[in-house]
C-alpha cells in the first residue's frame, strides 16, 4: 500500500486556514514564498512515499532490535536516515543562527505529517529532534547552544525526552534520577528512565538526552526539578556512562524502539544544566507542548494513511448488489454503509488536520511576538493533542472495519495503523492529563478571556450553521460553569468537554474552508470533497458532540456515588 | 492477571432481565431449578478461570501453529479442551435425545460468556459447535442426526461453519464450492473455503464441517446453495479429502487458527446433505443466529475481562495528588476521569451484558413456542451482535487508557484484550451487515408490530427517566420513516440507527434492574454498583446516543453528493 501525499489540502489549509501570507514578508518569514511552499509540500511528499513509505511494514515486522551492544534498526532504515539529514527535511524551522533555514514551523509540521502517514513509528526519530532544539534554544546558554544545536538542527545527532520514571509518569514531580555538581560546572547523573523513545538506535552519529533529575537538596515536586543535556558520546569522543538496558515489547510503533535508559551505573555519567537549577519543568514544557502538536499530528497522520487504504480498497473490492440498483454486484465503495464509514474517515481527518495545522500558525504568529497567538495555542494544544490522537485511534478502527476480514489479516496492512494509532492517546500526556490541563489551566488563561476571544471568533462565522451554533453556544455555557466548579466537578467533566470544544474548533474551521471553497477556482475534484467533508463533519459529527453536553454538565458526585471496592463488583 | 467471574451479575440478570423461573417448571425447562442454576454459575466460573484463563496469554504468544500435517495448539489446550469435555460442559443446552441435557440456552451462554472472559480465542473452539448441533437438529436426517449428534452435543468432535470464499464474503450468494452426486446418496465437494474458524486443530478426534456448496444446475445466488456436512474423518476411519492448506497471521485471538480449507483436490472428499437441495440458507442461518448471539456476547466477554483488569490496575497504581484533597499522592482510581473511565467500562459492559441475557431469554421462550418471543429475538439478533462487540472494542481501548503507558506494553495484558476484541464487530456478518438486517428486514417484521412491541414494552418501564424515554420517542419516529424510506436512505441511516436502539433497548433493561435493585435485598456493594453503573448510563450513554439522530435522519443524498473519485482528492 503506497502513500499518496495530501498536496492540494496541505496547500489549501497553508492558504485558508493557517493563513500563511499574514505572517510572511519581510516583517515576518520573509523566505517563505508561495514557491518556496509549493517546492517544499511537493519535495516533502515525494520523500516521504519514496523513502519513507515503503520500511513502514518491513519496520513493523522486524521493529527495533535489543543487544548489549545497542538497538539496531531493520535494513534501510539507516539509509532512509541519511537521506532525511542529507535532504536537509530536519532543517526547517531550526534557528538560522545555528544552520536552519528561519522558516516557519507550520512547513516543518507539514513534513512531519507526511513522514508520520508513510511511516509512523521511524518518524518518531525525527520528531523529537526539534524540542530538544527548541530547549536549548530558549534555556541553554551560548556555549550549549554553540556544541550542541548545529548537527541537532540539521538531524546529524538526534534528541530525546527523558521525563518517566516507574513510579513518575503522569507526576513528573514524582522522579527520583540525580544531579550531583562535580565542581567543574558538570553534573554526574544518575537514575533509570524509562519509555524513552529512540534513546538508543545506530541512524545517527551521537544522541542528545534531555534528562529530568533533581540536584542535592532541592524542594520536593516539580519544583525541585532540573533540565539537563547528557550525550551518548561525550564532546571529547569518549562514550558516556549511559546506555539502554531493554527496550519494550509493543503492541504498535515496532519501528520506534522505546527504551529503558540507565545513567550514571558507573558513577561517570557526566551532564550539562539547561537553564536555571530547580527550573526543569519550564525548560521541559518547551519541549513537551512541540512534542504535544506532534503527537496531535500523528493523529491525523496515521487517520490519512488509513483512509487512503481503505478508500482504495473499497474502490477495487466487489461483494454485493446495492439494494435497489439492480441485481449485479458493486464494488463495495457504492454501498451506502460503507460510504458513510469512507466519508466518517475523510471528515474526522480533515478536521483534526485544520484544528492541528490552525495552532501550527498559532505558533508562527507567536514566534513574531503576537501574544494573542500565543495564548491562544496554549489553549488549543491539548485539544490538538487529545482530538487528534482520539480521531486517529476512530478512524484507523474504521479503516480495519472497511475491510471486513481481509482487515483483521496483518498482511493487509489496516491493523498495523490500529495498532501503531493507539499509543497516541497515551503518551507526551495522556489525553486525561490534557483534559486536565483544559479545564485546569487554560480555560483561565488571561482572567478566561482567552477562551471567550476563541468563542467570540468561532460564533462570528458560525453564521448560517444552525448544530455548530449551538454547539459553540454550549461550549461557551459550559466553559463558563467549569471555570467556576470545584476541582473534582472540573475534572469529572473535562474529557467530554475537550472533546466537545474540539468538535467546535474544528468545525469552525471546516466552515470557513467550505465557504471558501464555495468563491475559489481550483481542483474541482479538491473542492467538492471539501464541501461533501464539512457538510458530513457540520451535519452529522457536530451533534455527536451536541450529545455529550450532559456528561460535561453531570459532575464527580455520581461517580463517587459508590465505594471503589463495588468497582470491583 | 486472573479473571473473577462475575457471578452476582450473572445471577442477577437471570432473575430480572431473563426471568428464567418464567420458563423453568414443569410446563418448560423442568430441570433448570435454581440450585442447578447455582451450581452451574459457580461451576463454570471456577472452570473457565482455573482452566482457560492461565491459558490467555500463551494462547497469545505462541497461538496456533500450521504444519503440512495440520494444526497444533500450544501446550495445555488439549487438557483444558478435555476437561471442558468431561465436565460436561458442552451438553448444557444440547438435546437430550442426544445426550444432552435439555436445559436452557441461558445457561450454555453464561458458560460461554465465562470461557470469554478467561480465552477468548480459545473459546472459539467451543462456540461453533452447538451451532452445527442446532443446524443437524432442526435440518438433519434422522440417519446424519444419530451418527454425528452425540459426539458434537459433548463436545468429543468439534463443528465448524464453512461459508466464505475469496469472491463470496458478505455476499454468500457468490460461493462456487461445489457439489455433486455421487449415485449412492453421498455427494464428491469441491473448493475452496477461507476465514474458517478452527476448520483444523489437534484438540478433538474429528472434526464436523458444515460447508455451503453449489450441486450441479442449481439456480444462481442465494436460492442455488445447499448445505453438506464434510467430516475430517469419514465414520469407516479413513480421512476424508479435505486439509487445511493454511493459517491466518491475525492481529489477535491468536490461539484460533483462522483456516484456508482446501476440499476435494483429489476428487474423493465426501459429504452428505443436510435438508433439501437448494435449502442451504436456511439451514445456515440457524447456525449463523446462533453465532451472532454469541459473537455478541463476546463482546461482553472481553469488555469484561478488560474492566476487571483496568479496575484492579487502577486500585493499585499510585501517581499524583486528585486536585482539591491535599498533596499525597493517591491510587489513580480516585481521580476523578479516571474513575469516569471506569465507570463508563463497568455501564458499558453491564447494558451489553442485558441486552444478550434478555436476548438469550427470548430463545428459550422461541424453543417452548412462544412465536411473539421469536420474533422479537430475530429483531434483537442484529442489535446484540452489532452493540456487543461494538462496545467490547470500545472497553478494550479504554481499558488500555488506564493503563497509560504501561496500556501500550504487551506484557501488561490491556493490549491482547483491544487486539482481540476488533474481530468481534467484523465477523458472523459485519457490523454494517447487522444494520443493515435491521432496517431491511426486521424494522418490518410482521407489518412493523414486533418493533412497535418492543417501543412499547420499553415505554412502558421508561417512566421516570427522561433522556431514556426521548430516545425511545426518536427510536419509534425514526424506525418509521426508515420502514418508508427508499433503500439508499434506509441503509445510509442503518449503523446509527442500530446504535441508538441498542441502547435504548439496553438503557430499558438497566432501567428495570435499577428498579429491582431499589426493592431488593442482597449484597449492597453489587447493588449500589448495579444503580451507580444504570445512573452513569441513562444520564451519560443515553444521551450521547439522542446525539446520533441526525446522522439517522441525514439520508443517502449526503453520501453521493460527491464523485467516488473525489473520496481519492
Amino acid at each position: 500500500m503506497t502513500y499518496t501525499p495530501p498536496i492540494a489540502e496541505q496547500r489549501f489549509l497553508i492558504d485558508h486556514v493557517v493563513r500563511l501570507a499574514e505572517v510572511a514578508g519581510p516583517n515576518g518569514f520573509a523566505d517563505a514564498t508561495p514557491d518556496l511552499v509549493d517546492a517544499i509540500l511537493e519535495g516533502a511528499g515525494q520523500f516521504a512515499a519514496g523513502e519513507f513509505a515503503p520500511l513502514n511494514r518491513i519496520g513493523d515486522e522486524l521493529g527495533a532490535k535489543w543487544s548489549p551492544e545497542g538497538v539496531t534498526m531493520p535494513a534501510g532504515f539507516r539509509e532512509a536516515y541519511k537521506a532525511y539529514v542529507e535532504g536537509g527535511w530536519g532543517t526547517l524551522a531550526g534557528p538560522a543562527e545555528h544552520g536552519g533555514q528561519g522558516l516557519p514551523h507550520t512547513l516543518a509540521m507539514v513534513v512531519m505529517e507526511d513522514l508520520g502517514s508513510a511511516n509512523m513509528g521511524f518518524s518518531l526519530a525525527m520528531m523529537l529532534t526539534p524540542g530538544a532544539v527548541e530547549a536549548l534554544k530558549h534555556h541553554g546558554s551560548p556555549e550549549l547552544q554553540k556544541t550542541w544545536l548545529p548537527k541537532l538542527v540539521t538531524g546529524e545527532w538526534t534528541g530525546t525526552m527523558n521525563l518517566t520514571e516507574p513510579q513518575a509518569g503522569s507526576d513528573v514531580g514524582a522522579l527520583k534520577s540525580r544531579a550531583v555538581p562535580n565542581g567543574d560546572g558538570t553534573y554526574a547523573i544518575s537514575g533509570t528512565k524509562i519509555f524513552i523513545t529512540f534513546g538508543e538506535h545506530d541512524l545517527a552519529d551521537n544522541i542528545v538526552h534531555l534528562v529530568l533529575a533533581r540536584t542535592p537538596d532541592a524542594p520536593e515536586g516539580t519544583r525541585g526539578i532540573s533540565l539537563f543535556l547528557v550525550p551518548k558520546i561525550l564532546p571529547d569522543g569518549r562514550r558516556n556512562d549511559l546506555k539502554c538496558v531493554s527496550i519494550e515489547h509493543k503492541l504498535g510503533i515496532h519501528a520506534s524502539p522505546t527504551c529503558v535508559m540507565s545513567y550514571g551505573d558507573e558513577g561517570q555519567c557526566t551532564g550539562w544544566l539547561i537553564g536555571e537549577e530547580n527550573g526543569g519543568m519550564r525548560a521541559m514544557f518547551t519541549m513537551m507542548n512541540n512534542a504535544r502538536l506532534n503527537v496531535g499530528l500523528q493523529g491525523v497522520s496515521i487517520a490519512e494513511r488509513a483512509t487512503q487504504q481503505a478508500v482504495a480498497y473499497a474502490r477495487e473490492r466487489v461483494q454485493s448488489a446495492r439494494a435497489g440498483h439492480g441485481r449485479d454486484p458493486v464494488r463495495i465503495v457504492e454501498h451506502p454503509d460503507v460510504r458513510r464509514m469512507l466519508l466518517r474517515m475523510k471528515a474526522l481527518t480533515q478536521a483534526a488536520r485544520a484544528l492541528t495545522y490552525y495552532a501550527a500558525g498559532q505558533v508562527d504568529r507567536a514566534t513574531l511576538g503576537d501574544e494573542a497567538a500565543k495564548a491562544r495555542l496554549d489553549l488549543l494544544t491539548p485539544l490538538v493533542k487529545a482530538y487528534g490522537t482520539d480521531i486517529g485511534c476512530e478512524v484507523a478502527s474504521i479503516g480495519v472495519q472497511v475491510h471486513g476480514g481481509m482487515g483483521f489479516v496483518e498482511e493487509t496492512g489496516a491493523a498495523q495503523h490500529y495498532r501503531d494509532a493507539r499509543i497516541a492517546p497515551i503518551y507526551e500526556g495522556t489525553n486525561g492529563i490534557q483534559a486536565a490541563d483544559l479545564v485546569g489551566r487554560k480555560l483561565g488563561l488571561a482572567g478566561g478571556s482567552t477562551f471567550a476571544g476563541l468563542i467570540a471568533d468561532m460564533r462570528g462565522e458560525a453564521g448560517g450553521q444552525a448544530a455548530l451554533s449551538a454547539l459553540i453556544d454550549l461550549c461557551e455555557a459550559i466553559g463558563g460553569e467549569l471555570q467556576a466548579a470545584s476541582p473534582d466537578d472540573r475534572l469529572a467533566a473535562s474529557y467530554p468537554f475537550l472533546t466537545m470544544l474540539s468538535v467546535a474548533v474544528a468545525g469552525w474551521l471546516m466552515a470557513r474552508q467550505a465557504a471558501v471553497a464555495d468563491e475559489l477556482d481550483g481542483d474541482p475534484a479538491y473542492l467538492a470533497m471539501k464541501k461533501a467533508a464539512t457538510r458530513f463533519y457540520l451535519e452529522q459529527v457536530v451533534p455527536e458532540a451536541i450529545g455529550l453536553a450532559a456528561s460535561a454538565r453531570a459532575g464527580a458526585e455520581m461517580l463517587y456515588a459508590m465505594d471503589e471496592d463495588m468497582l470491583a463488583a
